[in-house]
């Protein structure tokens, strides 16, 4: 069975975000002063085909670990869908 | 009061996602050929200064439609957390 598991890939809070902040001062240009933070992280879909839900996820943890997050500069959550 | 707006952007699904492509290919080098596609957006976390929730998502959507999203090839879609 095809899941569909999304891995949202955002910077460690510690950390500056440069092209946040450039988005930041970009949106206050733009007359959205309310804006106070931005932060910029990838969001990424992938079509898993496992035996269940948990076997989704772990694949989609594993392809997480080894290509989509750097554990240095970034934290990610894994959700699967049905 | 200081509202979280998760702001998600996703390539249009009728698109070719060429970065997605890519990260495909690189997983399935990895060997985790479980996974039969990518797609790969953006996720952007503001924090809004508002009067209510309601407000915030609309400064939200504001901001993703005047700067953080390209609705030619781009969907977004805003979620606030109080």
């Amino acid at each position: 069975m095809i899941y569909t598991a999304q891995v949202k890939v955002m910077p460690h809070k510690e950390l500056l975000d440069p092209q946040g902040k450039a988005v930041l001062g970009g949106l206050s240009n733009l007359g959205l002063t309310d804006i106070k933070d931005v932060r910029i992280g990838k969001n990424i879909t992938l079509q898993v085909e496992a035996n269940s839900a948990d076997d989704a996820k772990k694949i989609a943890e594993e392809a997480a670990k080894k290509l989509l997050a750097n554990a240095v500069m970034e934290m990610f959550e894994v959700v699967v869908n049905s």
